[in-house]
């Protein structure tokens, strides 16, 4: 089965599927037990990157809420210049303070130390519960013992040692031609929830063997997290510790120049792959087992991003999509109160390519194919606005007594 | 029991409750089934008042898919004196567009000749299924005998015809000692849910004998909104149906002057009865079984308003309260999403008094006393964000299997 397993995202003709476990060349990862998750399970990925070359970019939840990996990163990392990522699961270090940063400073420097680079080269991220002090130097003298761990092939380990709740695997390698030859592109995400601080956060890896200046690895980052992560919703919570890194460590040979179409071809496949991972968590938000696609069309950006959110976070929604109930009147709910004190708003709701609502008002519809529509595992949504030239997608999860269930039970 | 059984709404020492199914005199209630919720159920509501001098306000929702009734009553009806009140459960008539409008005519009109009023004394309300065209000549045909039925104890009726998935009675009938002397106070309320379009909405009408003019009666409803149903959320959805009306007979002699002791008197019994009843539909949200208070304070009323709807809307901190979980850490987070970018910031975290946040960092506490504490049916929850001078409020429902099971079940 393809990685690309979605309507929604299409495989360039020019990337090809490897193993996922496999790493670009330059790169090394593993995993550990440090005793976070407290049975014996991997729950710190190590990712490690040799060349001397590599530039790296990043990008952060701005909760004002900032959890403590994020701040050092953001204070006392070179982020353009990353070599080792310690990732651990099991725990936020959220909401902790300055204890909270100085626990995150000694995973960093343990690492810095144990693999012989500047704490400033080492990024740190973590996820599960908010509040809870880390134990920083148990971290820190198990990643001792890691350098003989890392292997090229090893981000399997490493993509396991990230996931809490996570029930698929969302970690993918490719090969890219490039007009100068290959390169390698890979990353491992985690994340089911948008955020859920019971095990919580949307982490995500991603390393390449190309040759890209730090400011266009940045510029690139950025464009493909506005078109992947920050198009979904499993329950509308914004995360203390989202954290998205971006590696790439020149080993190819193969430099990717500004503006060049293999920079184009190198965007569309990391649009395509990030792309892909946001619908994985989005398929495995909690509880979840279905995704719909909301696409807002009409004149005014600000109205057809507020309505697509809107649709994508609503409970009624949600449990429609849930239980496959064409009610689609929890659409036009959503749009109403949205867009307050425009009635009589003018607005049409497609579902599937079935048009039930025309300029505000029900049209006649096939109900027995309406109902087979939203049946499917992929529900697709939409909603017209007066007007032209804008549009905004989400992706979102249904809503289930699994998310019930996972979200209700006690903390610890 | 009384009805005012509530940690967070007193009964003001001058109010004594009577039996729930009368109405202070001038009002005549009652109820019938046309047919629309199928099972020989009441579910049509009409509520007479004869007084010729009768004052009446009313308080509409603002969504931008307003439904046909609400755009009749604000069209085409003398809100400062309404007389009748025909309101349907069943059918919302909402996205129906200009036929959706005739049909809520042709009701208010059946129920003008039927009682012999001019139709724009005549308001209409209605609930339930978005999108389905309303049969407004078979409620019209209904109406035609409902004369008889009218009784000025019969507020229960009244209430069960309004009621969807209620599963709580939500109507009452007061006594208040003015300087004056006594008159009477009810209120018949249905929403189980802010709102659910499956069977949805939340509507609320009020009668008194006192005199009040309609200006004062239009200022004292608006406040007692504000402090009552503006302040709830089951879901956080909008509705595109909510009608509160209240309608003042002047049948007790008694007149209320503005700005006098009684009118205090008055406006604190209205607000007593608005926000019990606001705190049943919550507590009645659907599949709901405990009930939270959050109340944020801090120096910018933007921000513990928006704080304090955040937390109340939060799945995660619904679900926690569903569990009775003390994960806190989802109040963190809720604060964070709200107020982004804003990190470090400093906020302190209470629930029933017990703090577990301070100035942004966990502070120890007795788990085992807060396990219990958030195992009560009500929930206290404290937010202080910088600053002081402003507060914020809001009553929300915990979220659980039953929302999940009510709402993606089949529309029909």
């Amino acid at each position: 089965m393809s990685f690309f397993d979605s309507r929604w995202v299409e495989r360039p003709d020019y990337v090809s599927e490897l193993d996922a476990g496999l790493l670009p060349s330059g790169f090394l990862a593993g995993a550990l037990a440090a005793g976070l998750k407290g049975d014996g399970a991997l729950d710190v990925g190590v990712l490690l990157c040799m060349a001397p070359s590599v530039t790296s970019a990043a990008r952060f939840c701005d909760s004002g809420v900032l959890a403590a990996p994020v701040v050092l990163c953001q204070t006392e990392c070179d982020l353009q210049a990353i070599h080792v990522v310690v990732a651990n699961s099991g725990n936020a270090n959220a909401a902790t303070g300055e204890a909270g940063l100085e626990q995150a400073r000694r995973v960093q420097v343990g690492a810095a130390n144990a693999l012989g680079f500047e704490p400033r080269q080492v990024a740190v991220a973590s996820t599960g519960v908010i509040g809870v002090e880390l134990p920083g130097e148990q971290i820190a003298d198990a990643l001792m013992g890691v350098g003989p761990r890392l292997d090229g092939g090893h981000a399997g380990d490493f993509a396991a040692a990230i996931r809490t709740t996570d029930a698929i695997d969302k970690h993918a390698a490719l090969a890219l031609e490039l007009s100068a030859g290959t390169v390698g592109l890979s990353a491992q995400a985690k994340g089911a929830g948008m955020i859920s601080p019971h095990f919580a956060t949307m982490l995500c890896f991603v390393q390449t063997d190309a040759a890209i200046s730090a400011e266009r690895a940045d510029l690139l980052l950025a464009g493909a997290c506005e078109r992947s992560f920050n198009r979904i919703s499993v329950d509308g919570q914004l995360s203390t510790n989202d954290t998205v890194l971006l590696l790439a460590s020149g080993a190819s040979g193969i430099e990717i120049a500004p503006e060049s179409a293999d920079e184009q071809r190198f965007a569309g496949a990391l649009d395509a792959l990030l792309r892909r991972l946001a619908l994985l968590i989005v398929r495995d938000g909690e509880g979840a087992a279905r995704i719909g696609r909301i696409h807002v069309t009409g004149g005014a950006a600000d109205q057809t991003e507020a309505v697509a959110r809107a649709i994508a976070n609503s409970p009624l929604v949600k449990t429609a999509l849930h239980g496959g109930d064409p009610n689609w009147g929890r659409i036009a709910q959503a749009v109403g109160a949205t867009l307050r004190g425009t009635s009589p708003l003018e607005f049409d709701i497609q579902i599937e390519g079935i048009e039930v609502c025309r300029r505000g008002a029900a049209t006649g519809h096939d109900l027995r194919r309406l109902t087979e529509a939203v049946k499917q595992e992929e529900v697709q949504y939409e909603v017209n606005l007066p007007g032209t030239g804008s549009f905004s997608e989400c992706f979102f999860s249904d809503l289930s007594y699994g998310y019930v269930k996972i979200n209700a039970e006690y903390t610890t």
